[in-house]
Parts: C-alpha cells; sequence; structure tokens
C-alpha cells in the first residue's frame, strides 16, 4: 500500500483552492496557434537528440522506479509518513529546477525567457493538471468498491486509449491510421503482458467499475495532455522556470496535506522518521522521473510518453527475472511481441510533415 | 481423439509410393516464371470478386467446421471408422469437382484447359503436398512424447510465421515491412486467443519438442506453399481439373489405409458403420472446406488462407458463446483486437503492383 501512495506522487494528491472553472476554452485553443506548430519545426536535428534523451531518460527511470518498488516491498513495511516523502519529492523537484536555473543564469544572464517571475496569466494554469489527479485520486478511492486491485491495474490501461484520444481531440495534432492502430496495439499488448490466470474476473467488473475506470482514465489524459498543453503553451520559456511553477504546486499542496494527516506524526516523531536508504532512492527516482516526464512534455509529447511507460513496464518484468527470480509468462512474451511492433509501427506510420 | 484425425482429411493421412526427391528444384522455380505473375494483374475486378468469395466460403466453412467437432463431442465419441470417413471426404471432393467439369463441359465445351486427360509432367507433382502431410502426420505422434495436447494447440501457430516466411522464400512473392508486421501480430493473437490459465507450461517445453515443433510447422506451410505452386503454375488450367488430380491421391491413400487399419471392421460391420446424421455433415463439411482451400490457392493465395482461417477460429468462439454457453477470456479478447488490427494492416500495407 505505501509505494502505491508514493508512486502516485506525481498526481499531487492534496487538496487546490483553485477552481476546475479556470480550465477555460481560450487558453487552451490558444496554445495550438503559438506553440505546438513551431515546436517541431525549428529546432530540427538537436531536438530529435533531445527528445531521444529524454525518452531514454524516462524510459529508464519509470523501469528503475518499479524495480526500487519491488526492492522495498521484499525488505519490508516502511515506517515513514507518506505524506513527508510526496512532499520531498515536490520539494526536490524543485530544487532541481532551481540549480538547473542558477546554472543557466550564470552562463547566459538573466533574460525574458528564464527569469522567474511571471505573470498571474501564466502561472494561473499551473495547478490544474494537479486538482485533475486529485478527483482522479479522490475517484480511486470508491472503485475500489466495485474491483479488487489487480483488475485495477488491466483496466489502468485504459489510460494508453485516453491519452491518444484527449491528445488528438485537445492538442489537435494528427496521428496517421498506422499510429492509431499502433496504439490500440499498444493498450491490448500492455494488458496482454500483465494478464494472470486471474484476470478474467475483471471481465465481471460492475457497470460502475466500468464507468468509474472510463472517468479516470480520461481525467489522467486529461491531466498529462493539459500540462502538455501549459508547457508547449510558451515554447521559447526555460522548462526549468515551467517546472519550478509547476511543482511548486506540488509542494503547497502537500504540504497541506502533511498538517492534515500526519501533523502528529511529524511533529512527535520528527519529519524524516523512518527513512532509510531505499526510502531516499526511490524519492530520488521519483523526483528525477517526474523531470523526465516534464521534459517529455516540452521536448516530445504525451504519446511519447505512452510508449515510453509501457516499454518501461516491459523491461521491469525483463531485468525481474534476473534480480528477483521472476517467471516470464507466455502471455508476457506474446505482449512484448505485441507491443514491440506498436513500437515499430508507430515510428515507420509517421504523418509526412505538413507545410 | 476422432474428431483430430478427421479434421487432418486434408493431410491425406497415409502413405503414397512416391519419392520425395520429386519435389524438385525445376518445377518450383518454373512457377514464377509462368504463372504466378500473371494471375494478378490481368482479370482485375472479377478476380478480386472471386477472390472474396472463396475467401468468405473458406472462412464460413472452416468456423462451422469447428463448430461440428464440438457439437460431434457433446453428441458423444462415434463408432465410425476414421479412414473411411477421410476416404468419403476425398471421393467427394472428386466427384464435386467431377460434377463442375461436367457442367463447364456441357456450357463450353472440351478445350486443352478443362479436358482431364493430363500429362506425367503435369501430374508428377500432384502427390507431393500428401506426402509431406504424411510426414508431418507421422511426426505428431511423436511430439506428443514431449509437448501435452494444449501446448500443442499452442505450438501449431508456428505455422503462421513459417507460412509466411515458406511463402516468401518458395513462391518468392514480396510482403511489405508493415504486412510483416501485420503477419507477426497475428501470429500473437491467434495465440492470446488461446490462452488460458494452463497455457504457461508450453515454455518447459524441452528442445526435442521445439524442434519437432518447427519442423512440422515447416512441413505444413511447405505443403501449402508447394499446393499453390502446383496450382497457379497453370493459371488457365481449370481448377477442377487440377483438383481432381490432387484429391484422387487422397482417394488412392486412404484406400490404403483402410485396408492396411480397418479391413476387418469394414468386411465385418460395412463400409458405413457407425454414421450418423452429423457423420454425414462433417464429412459434407470437410470436403467443401477442402475445396475451398485449393480455390483460395488458385484465386488468392496462401496469406489469405492463413488469415481466413485464424479468423475462422476467432469466429468459432464468437458462435460458441450462443451455442454452447461458451465463456470468452480476456485474452480471446485482447487476441481478437489484435488479429482485427492485423486484419486491418494487412489490408492497408499493401506494396504497390510493380509494373
Amino acid at each position: 500500500m505505501e509505494y502505491r501512495r508514493v508512486k502516485d506522487q506525481e498526481s499531487y494528491d492534496d487538496l487546490s483552492q483553485k477552481d476546475v472553472e479556470s480550465l477555460s476554452g481560450r487558453s487552451l485553443s490558444s496554445v495550438n496557434a503559438t506553440g505546438l506548430s513551431s515546436a517541431g519545426g525549428a529546432k530540427g536535428k538537436s531536438n530529435w537528440k533531445l527528445k531521444s534523451v529524454v525518452t531514454l531518460a524516462l524510459t529508464l527511470l519509470t523501469s528503475s522506479q518499479a524495480i526500487l518498488i519491488v526492492w522495498s516491498k521484499r525488505a519490508g513495511k516502511y515506517e515513514y509518513s507518506v505524506t513527508t516523502a510526496n512532499f520531498s519529492v515536490e520539494a526536490l523537484k524543485c530544487l532541481l529546477s532551481l540549480a538547473a536555473l542558477f546554472r543557466t543564469w550564470n552562463r547566459h544572464g538573466v533574460t525574458d525567457d528564464n527569469r522567474l517571475t511571471t505573470s498571474f496569466d501564466e502561472v494561473s494554469v499551473y495547478p490544474i493538471p494537479a486538482i485533475l489527479y486529485m478527483v482522479k485520486n479522490l475517484l480511486q478511492y470508491y472503485i475500489f468498491a466495485y474491483v479488487d486491485a489487480p483488475a485495477y491495474q488491466i483496466l489502468k490501461n485504459l489510460n494508453i486509449i485516453s491519452t491518444g484520444v484527449l491528445y488528438r481531440i485537445i492538442l489537435k495534432k494528427k496521428l496517421s491510421a498506422i499510429q492509431w492502430a499502433a496504439f490500440i496495439l499498444l493498450c491490448a499488448g500492455c494488458t496482454t503482458a500483465q494478464l494472470n490466470p486471474s484476470s478474467d474476473h475483471v471481465l465481471q467488473t460492475p457497470i460502475q467499475g466500468w464507468m468509474m475506470a472510463i472517468v479516470m482514465a480520461l481525467l489522467s489524459g486529461f491531466a498529462g495532455v493539459y500540462t502538455e498543453a501549459i508547457i508547449k503553451k510558451r515554447p521559447s520559456r526555460n522548462i526549468n522556470v515551467q517546472n519550478f511553477w509547476l511543482y511548486i504546486f506540488g509542494v503547497i499542496f502537500n504540504l497541506v496535506a502533511i498538517c492534515v494527516q500526519d501533523y502528529d506524526a511529524v511533529m512527535n516523531k520528527g519529519f524524516f522518521h523512518g527513512y532509510s536508504f531505499i526510502t531516499v532512492l526511490m524519492i530520488l527516482n521519483h523526483a528525477l522521473s517526474g523531470i523526465a516526464v516534464s521534459m517529455v512534455m516540452k521536448y516530445a509529447d504525451n504519446i511519447v510518453k505512452v510508449y515510453s511507460t509501457s516499454v518501461a513496464m516491459l523491461l521491469t518484468a525483463v531485468v525481474s527475472v534476473f534480480l528477483f527470480n521472476f517467471h516470464l509468462s507466455l502471455a508476457f512474451f506474446l505482449g512484448s511481441t505485441v507491443v514491440s511492433v506498436s513500437v515499430y509501427l508507430h515510428s515507420v506510420g509517421k504523418l509526412q510533415p505538413q507545410k
């Protein structure tokens, strides 16, 4: 249970006072006019390199994340407060962003694009993904009334489809027919790879469970696509400034969560009570992979993110064979084959760039 | 057990005196020069229609075949001799071919293309597919020393890959990269659809089992591709004449099998002892689907045949839900999705015809 909460640290799973209403049509539609189209064309080769590096980083960080989780599970249960761990992750992300910014200021001086000060207009949309994740996480408590944890793992693959659909609708970016086929295969392949003898009862999920799973997939997909829209709205803006403002709300929300949930434990036993070496490793990993997600949003897109985390899931299983003597199932091999073909089809199925 | 023997009737599972050596390079290489290339281009629209009709027929016949098998299993065990059933199938195919020929002769008169008389050069290759199937069926008895029946069902999907590879190598026909990807997906999808909680032990198959499964897949793929080569070598030759010569060897081989295996039973209880209404239905179905296979080889190809029988496998399962109250597994849905995408990719991934 512990790890799942830590794992959802990206989701800023606490309250915000900001209204969902501020997710206005204006800010979304203007994204396409200004940011997205110019991001791809101008940089060319160096952008492609950057895209590959951040994608690889995200894949490796995500796969080692899951391995740390397995490792930590074998090491026994932790005694730390989950809220303090989430806070630490957000704070570390802020600090790393600031450190990168200081280096930039020293090298290139302070410019309009890399100064930390901002307008209300720019910063007002930043808490919105956090709110979406929060609503999703609240729903998560209720869905377990209808489905159990293994079935929920299977249903989570609906995220892949919802991300693709919302990416198309909201960001108005096109995928070719072959890339859509590849996306369906990615979803089917990931689900196949996770099949186990008890998976079949997911088919007995009541209609309420399906509805909630679909709503959660939409919320999660929407949050991802919205983050991409925010970051790409100002393509020339320094990513570390954007990250700082994205993460500072995580810090604030988690501070509230500590006060509400773990105030006594922190006051009596100290903020870092129960932290072990592996806790620190997990916090470091979560912070770095959080930054990698932002980078992928900036230099690639949500589709790349989905592929990256799916491949990471398979990598984790393969590495676990050596580390933890896991046995791979036939379903895993079949699912991996389908995912591999999907990655191939996604890359060969690219639309010709429109002039 | 009964049904599997009947099911393999296409394989002419008996001995032939013909030497495998006669499978000479000459007859194979000359196919490409004469037959294959002209078959696609000339007819155009009407050929496409014929291709669709025979493919649909094969799909429906194959899927109802499996349903008859399930039906017959529920009706209990049969008391008839399998060899007489196989003989009846081959004889019925011969009769149907002859009947079609008579109609053609009445309408269009006897021409060089539709006369039944033939040269040794033409007919000498016709028993070869039968020999290949025979070797495969002999191996089938030995492979069960290494794998059990459910694992064998899974391993049989290797046929899909071997057919694709031999089709490329022997018939020298090209598939596009996307069509190859689709073919891998077809194999993965079919296997996924057949997964059940005990499928995993196929991974414990010893190396001898794998080798034999691969050899059997190659033999079966080779037989299919060779049949296509024989039929397409003379594209203007009437298909019913080609079928007659193809099936007459099946009649002869099965006559030998009756004498060797069931001579006493037939002599004492009669040729048609133990036949029921469902036996007759199954024989009719096998005969018609045998003819449909030949038609697909003539007007389409082995790739179409593989897709057709794979889709039939899925159709059977869906129909069985209504007929026999079967429960479809999650793996079945995932596998069907992958197979559907594969069919789509195969059709959109067509190579541009070379002039």
